[in-house]
């Protein structure tokens, strides 16, 4: 997408010395723009485990261009497979980490040395390509949805209310959840959107209200709190949010909150969608609230804040007695009860077993 | 209540001059316990005004003090009505406020100027006692719902979730939602408090934790994205909130976010009770969502954050990017069908005309 008009990835190799990979430093984000240059594996393994880059699918990404610097520096079969544990072991519950590292040692296995690094640097292109056309094809089935509902009301604007960030910083391009924003802003439909904060970490004020606001999407961030009154007053068309694990039967994990918008979306009769790549579903799951384990991450995300301060310095306050302890559960999981449907790449469908399976035959 | 074992009100008479009023600077909590002493209707009218007091009843009995403070200073007639009129136009919108006062007037009108400041230091403190005494009486009646949840699961400690503050810090003793939590504490009932970090203003981590943790009351802070999660895996037994407004049929005006969290406690069989003293009810409005208007406040509430750094200094920081704008509504209304009853000084009630209407005949 865009900043500033300028089109950009999360991720890509550097047009000058063509071997070297930039990534933005999210963590710098909505503060500073900073591109990084990672000259060889340890800094692609820095970047996903200090979430300089996050979001599945960029992580993944990041990791197989990670591999490719790895080989760039040396292509043995020793180094490869040592660099190749190391950067699984960086966030070692990331699906998409190890599906990504482990394409690129099946590719490169049988891969004469001498060609490896050049192979490497062409696998995670095409990665990255795969990544952006599938973002790209949940983009156009949500566009259909938001081009409904600007139908639905003419001459009016279109109210979207999103959670976290699901959008291009994400991923490598589009995003999920924000991909049908952008195709139909881009489109010329007339919208906006309600980011939510997204306490404790603050992706939605730090990141999809940056990524919305620099490729001039209208957005307004609201706490967390505000949706159901937004719903109760008409002040949403639809809602749309990414996930981080969708069950078999549409159940969706995604950050905590979710399913708190999801009970309100359907309490005032509000669209509730829910975006993501088909690498997403885990098969294996049907009742998510049963059986999707949630993170429980580390207390000081709520606690704490980091912000920009009035000099310019962005700092870390704390917002909590001394002595108070604060629990985070990091996910939750919205029932399929609550979801009006499912976006993937092949198209949209009910969030039930058989929705998903209509979509995807080759599981029956 | 306590503040680390020594007994507090929110505002009371200095006990050495016997005159100046004594208040805690609720705008340095959690961060230091500043007393502050007010010598004249002025500090009194900046305490209201600058939120250094806040919570219905609190500023009603912070106004009857600064009323007393006028009269102390000058108890001409002149200056009497100049003074009151100056405290109501601190908070437009308080009804607690233009009430104590309009009830300080009503009596002092017809007392000797000379008699005026004991009369109006004497109707003060019936005013903060009566308040005292209804908070007291919510929280008995409330406490009994505590402790049913206690018996219904022996050897196990009872979760109460609260949003925002409706703590004593709200009042001038007890508290309305915290009313129940300390009474079950107090009665040595095992329990734990979720306290809702309450964004945007943070009201649950910056007051609820401190008061409930200088009592002494087991609390966790959670984001308020959290309640829902928390609910489906069953660590909730009930939910207690105040209320800025209830309506004639139990609609309950409060805290933006207060009916994602009645959502939530619907969708998983949690109950959710509202606890508010009478003078909340307004008996001329029946649909809440449709009649009750919200304040929508400043959008740096959403943008902005305080909290401590480091090195102790409270700082504001932003947590929005530059150019994002942000929507600020201060309350949502939870309508009476999510709500499992009400809690008032009088007693417990279904949220229904009927219901108030057998506890309080006379509105009949």
């Amino acid at each position: 997408m865009r900043i500033d008009g300028a089109p950009y990835r999360s991720v890509w190799v550097d047009q000058d010395d063509g071997w070297s990979v930039r990534i933005i430093d999210q963590t710098k984000l909505p503060w500073a723009l900073e591109v990084l240059r990672l000259t060889d594996v340890a800094a692609a393994a820095h970047a996903i485990r200090s979430m300089q880059v996050r979001g599945a699918p960029l992580i993944g990404a990041v990791a197989a261009y990670g591999v490719a610097l790895a080989l760039h520096a040396d292509p043995s079969s020793d180094a490869m497979e040592r660099d190749a544990a190391m950067l699984v072991e960086t966030r070692p519950t990331a699906v998409n980490l190890r599906w990504a590292v482990e394409r690129m040692l099946t590719r490169l296995r049988n891969t004469q040395v001498a060609e490896r690094a050049r192979v490497a640097y062409a696998e995670a292109a095409v990665i990255a390509d795969e990544d952006t056309a599938q973002c790209a094809a949940i983009g156009e089935h949500g566009r259909v949805l938001i081009e409904g509902a600007a139908r639905a009301k003419p001459g009016h604007r279109v109210n979207v209310l999103t959670h976290c960030n699901a959008g291009w910083l994400a991923t490598v391009d589009w995003g999920t959840a924000l991909a049908p924003v952008y195709k139909a802003h881009d489109a010329g439909i007339d919208l906006h959107v309600w980011v939510d904060e997204t306490r404790p970490r603050n992706q939605g004020a730090a990141l999809t209200a940056w990524e919305l606001g620099k490729h001039g999407v209208p957005h307004t961030v609201v706490s967390d709190n505000a949706g159901g009154h937004l719903m109760q007053h008409e002040a949403v068309d639809l809602v749309i949010v990414g996930a981080d694990r969708v069950t078999r039967a549409g159940d969706a994990a995604n950050k905590i909150g979710t399913y708190l918008k999801a009970l309100a979306a359907k309490d005032n009769g509000v669209p509730f969608w829910v975006a993501f790549p088909s690498t997403t579903i885990d098969w294996t799951v049907a009742d998510g609230v049963a059986d999707i384990p949630i993170e429980e991450r580390a207390s000081t995300e709520v606690t704490t804040i980091t912000g920009r301060d009035s000099n310019g310095a962005v700092v870390t306050v704390q917002v909590t007695p001394d002595g108070s302890t604060a629990a985070n559960p990091a996910f939750d999981v919205t029932p399929s009860r609550l979801v009006t449907g499912l976006i993937t790449e092949r198209g949209r469908c009910a969030a039930t077993v058989e929705g998903l399976l209509a979509l995807f035959p080759e599981r029956v």
